[in-house]
């Protein structure tokens, strides 16, 4: 779980070292399968040309070795880190765009690959960051950064300590809370076009306590099956596009 | 890609795959020792063909890494964790419920979390029921229903040799299919109400040409962002639940 605090990060698999390049971000080094000429292998070569990173070729074993995925697909770029940015930069980043600010909260997700998805719908979605807690939840790791398909170059995602005071003071700027839970109004009844922050629970468990008696609302999702939820990062598609639908409508 | 089949469940020997293969068992592949051509080998080989099953010819060592019983006496067949439904299975139960039918397609999802939770999805949002093809794609491995949430006890999953063919007999049934892609009418333009399939395409890939071709019409996600596709299974999340608005509305 704390493998994002390394200072250097791995990053995995075509698409996301592909969007690593394209992004501007720093790609201390570029390990490309020795032999590897295919097409998407190529493509990445030549930007990394273009980018003046540093490339090695290696054998398979070797990418194998320095693989966390094991999903490497030939290419593994050593990058600086990811860094969080502070709550600060995602208004700020509403500000810029003169949009009113569309933030998701996730209170506590706990698998990569969610988090990695969340991003991506953010990213999509336009909202424009991404708040997360210290603690019990999943950081900004390789495999999140793979999952959110180059995202992460983009959308910037901020750790607090405490996602309930940060909950008040946002509250203080004017940003409603939506939560998303079962015993919610039906999402499309619910006016959601102001400046929002959309809250995510933690998977299987949803909402905790706390946070949810701080929301403004509660959005459900109908449910017209046996099962009672959504994975969470569907439901934060969800719920996002309907916010999404409604801004544009 | 091959990790899924060693969650599936193995037959090993002579005598329990043929014995498989004539009980209707569905058998998602079977690999068969290359240049073996003895009497009960030939015998499995002309049962596979009869059933449509996928034979894979494979040397001695891979069919050494695949057994687990080391006895596999030159055929190991890959079976379903989970029982396949057929296409009419899945109208029967639009009709049962009295409801418009409402299908997903899915065209080549290779991920087994993708697929879990597309059916966990297909549930809540009170789709009929899920249409996979037989080749490159996962099949009901037990990732598949572990993520599905218990989803694949309610919601029938069918697999069909020819993807095209099933869409183009559906459309005789009085079904529109509608694509998900990028270069469509943003979903929110469309009439999704009637008797609907929505189609979604593999990761990273999209909508194969021809079952793009096939579909009535394509939907688009709005893309607000840098990165250009979400996950595939929150894409169907999300055009599914502009059905279900669209449905209730």
């Amino acid at each position: 779980m704390d493998d994002y605090q390394m200072e250097e990060l791995k990053i995995e698999g075509r698409n996301a070292v592909l969007e690593a390049l394209r992004s501007g971000k720093t790609i201390d080094k570029l390990f490309i399968l020795d032999g590897c000429k295919d097409g998407p292998v190529n493509t990445i070569a030549k930007e990394a040309k273009k980018q003046n990173t540093i490339v090695q070729y290696v054998k398979k074993e070797r990418l194998d070795q320095l693989s966390e995925t094991k999903k490497h697909q030939g290419v593994i770029a050593m990058a600086a880190a990811y860094a969080y940015a502070e709550v600060e930069d995602i208004l700020e980043n509403a500000r810029k765009k003169g949009e009113q600010p569309f933030l998701i909260l996730l209170d506590g997700i706990e698998d990569p690959h969610n988090l990695g998805a969340i991003i991506r719908t953010a990213n999509i979605a336009g909202a424009h960051g991404v708040i997360i807690p210290k603690r019990r939840a999943v950081g900004l790791t390789s495999t999140v950064a793979k999952t959110s398909a180059g995202a992460l170059n983009y959308t910037p995602v901020a750790k607090v300590t405490n996602l309930t005071q940060t909950i008040k003071e946002l509250k203080e700027q004017g940003i409603w809370f939506v939560g998303a839970d079962m015993d919610g109004k039906t999402m499309y009844q619910l006016d959601l076009k102001g400046p929002i922050a959309m809250v995510i629970g933690k998977e299987g468990e949803g909402l905790s306590k706390l946070v949810k008696e701080n929301c403004d609302f509660i959005a459900s999702i109908p449910m017209k099956g046996e099962i009672d939820s959504l994975n969470a990062s569907v439901a934060a598609g969800v719920l996002g596009f309907e916010i999404v639908r409604q801004r544009l409508s």
